[in-house]
């Protein structure tokens, strides 16, 4: 009698990964990968109707490192949550996707694959922060929006007595071949065990915050697929100067017909405080896809991107070249 | 072909809970935690029909945090257990729980959730053991025993060259409205890989015994449901005074129709040693359900429990309030 | 629609193991044990028709200590791979077995148990290696072959910048009665994150190679199977003495019928460097099948293994008893 359902993806590639850092060197390393396309997991969900159109839901949701077997144990540390649906929306207590993420990967170039070239220029968040309570309204005529907040626990070890938290919303529309999207993310980092999981306050401050703005949306014109979205990411580190990021990406999805799709994108991030340019990263991404069936596909992937020190000369570029399976189950 | 069946529970809350030590202040935190009633889960299990009334039956449960996605990898360390059942009872080899923890859980206050007040007062015990023999009997008339013995396979550490131990039986009753039972459990801790995981020895002695002595037992009046129990826990650490625990819970679970039901428990564990008495902790402990289905639930609960250590005026006090949803599958 | 497919093994044996060291002493154990005559696992595997004989798999394989629930968290440390097959053969990327540890089990003594002799006097290698690829042919008349190549991933900590790796091929045949084999194996060290996790260049460097060349066969007589090989094994760690290993085991595998089959096996591991010999290992095994069903049987099992260091009179014994338990699902 049990309702629970089991699913999955299995990507694995073979490929190539290059690092060059001016006046350093170079070093390439030949690998054998997992989630070159999408991070491979396992999950378990289900549903169960309630009636009067109630129904309570769950899912676990774990990576999964094909090369080595999950070195580290199966731990659902991708979803795990139980909720309730209905008219009112969707409720969801545990460790769901934020709004903001769930925006951000909506419309992203590359087919939003791991190598897209946003994923490795733009500034790192917290995506599915732990102890979350998430709401997600019905679709009114194409709108819907999301709101999470999430419990650092951690008052005891926060300077002020306060606990961390996560506040993260969305405001989504999809219609026909329109998808556009606003999200806004706040990370506030006030004790030890603090909900930036990111680190990227670690290496300035123990405490402060980090908020993130997205605009995102992509056309469908048939013929081929446009992308894009601007992104600005602050972080407020206490005790230090503000950074901000200036961040964007485009891109172009091309159906070719007979299962072949190619996705190409450009991104960059600009790093500045009190007025000054700090660094720029800029990424380009090449994938194409080919469709084995519905659930199968295999995929050839290209990513280079280059950081660059502002008034250095400092570069560290890397480049990847891979080829690779993915099998959904 | 496979005959495997997938289970679990999924249990979260969000809640408050605050310490308060004398003389040293309190401290409280908003959380979102898993397993507020009871620990959520994920298991497998299966029998296999053997012909001759014999079956082959195995059984793998884990214990989630639904909250941060098990962040130590999925373990199955509820239950791991493979065995045979046929018309001479069951046979089950591996880590599966002791017969006294099933009396214990069989007739326990407020619903036997993990918030009940017994929970909160009582002494530990090993509830799991590894390497575990365990034989249940048939139902005779209602009457039915069951018998563990738990290896502890740590004689290399062990001063005197014997390995640990747990012995663990129960004998109870259920018939119509009645529920009764009789259940022993004794720890023997020879080596370093003791089989006390509880920790009760550790602050004292690296060996020693703990043995336990619970009578329990519930009668269902139908609009109400009595429950209660005494418990006699005895720790005798070697080359130290022995520490002996009486302990009672006493309990009313009522239902209150259209799918609601309450729950409310008192316990109480006194500590003494050679005639002095240590401490004394008090527990209460209420709770609601509301049943949406045959498989979930949400229910609220609060716990106050205050632990004193006799003669000093030093005080221990744990509040705990939440709300939450349970879902089986 | 998940089409993965849930099987596992469960393996539980209760016994006694004793070590004797030559002037030392011995020391023994009574345990509760995983796995006496087969690893316990849990496993997920998946196939989908691609259409043109071509098909899309991929396996999870996770070993299961069923005495203690896996305490370290499951891990697909078994077998974790995706990948194609159809009239060419078989694709797997991932963590498969290797050639040589197929072939290897393939024609074993005592049942290819892990009680087996072979298993406590051979050598240890690497049996499924990280970051795998792995090619099957298909069958042609009873002759198949197998090639795998595995990537260190450690080019970074390697003192002559190259990455370390391991070969491994099969050519088997199975017709009749008649299996028989040989497979090689290649592990070279050459970082940090070498593939070698037997350890076997750990005592002596951190880097080098180890070759292994096993021939191996049974012969089914229907009354009685003969199995038995050959394996050469050699170890070369840079800045030290090669180290070879000659190796061999015979066995019988008896079935008495009414589900009743008795294995046999001896084997042994001669160690020398520059012709001098430098220890003899000699195991003795024999195990008893008792079948319950097509998925369950019970078993008991003996295991008497000496190791010599010549020269010195110095001897470990290992011996082990214990009956269990395996249920398939």
């Amino acid at each position: 009698q049990s309702s629970v359902s089991l699913y999955g993806m299995a990507d694995v590639w073979v490929g190539r990964v290059k690092t060059d850092i001016t006046g350093v060197g170079s070093a390439s390393e030949t690998v054998l990968e997992s989630g070159g396309f999408n991070t491979s997991r396992l999950g378990f969900k289900g549903s169960e109707d309630l009636g009067g159109g109630l129904k309570a839901n769950f899912n676990l949701e774990g990576a999964l490192a094909m090369d080595n077997g999950t070195a580290g144990g199966l731990s659902f540390n991708r979803q795990s949550w139980v909720g309730l649906s209905g008219g009112f929306g969707e409720i969801q207590l545990g460790k769901p996707w934020t709004p903001y993420d769930d925006t951000r990967s909506m419309a992203n170039d590359t087919f939003n694959a791991n190598f897209a070239s946003s994923w490795t220029t733009w500034l790192g968040y917290e995506d599915n922060p732990n102890n979350t309570i998430r709401y997600n309204s019905p679709n009114f005529g194409g709108f819907s929006g999301a709101f999470a907040y999430s419990l650092g626990e951690d008052r005891a070890s926060s300077p002020n007595n306060k606990a961390s938290n996560l506040v993260s919303f969305s405001l989504n529309y999809a219609n026909g071949p329109i998808v556009a999207g606003f999200a806004h993310q706040s990370q506030k980092v006030e004790g030890l065990n603090g909900i930036d999981s990111t680190g990227i306050l670690t290496g300035l401050a123990a405490t402060g915050k980090t908020t993130y703005n997205l605009l995102n949306g992509s056309y469908d014109f048939g013929v081929v697929k446009l992308v894009g979205g601007v992104n600005q990411a602050k972080v407020q580190p206490d005790g230090f100067a503000d950074v901000k990021a200036n961040e964007f990406n485009i891109g172009v999805d091309v159906p070719l017909g007979a299962g072949f799709d190619i996705g190409v994108g450009v991104a960059r991030s600009k790093l500045e405080s009190g007025g000054t340019d700090l660094s720029k990263t800029t990424g380009f991404s090449i994938g194409a896809k080919y469709a084995l069936s519905k659930r199968t596909f295999t995929y050839a992937a290209f990513n280079r991107t280059k950081a660059e020190i502002i008034g250095t000369g400092a570069e560290v570029k890397n480049t990847l070249f891979g080829v690779g399976i993915q099998h959904n189950f």
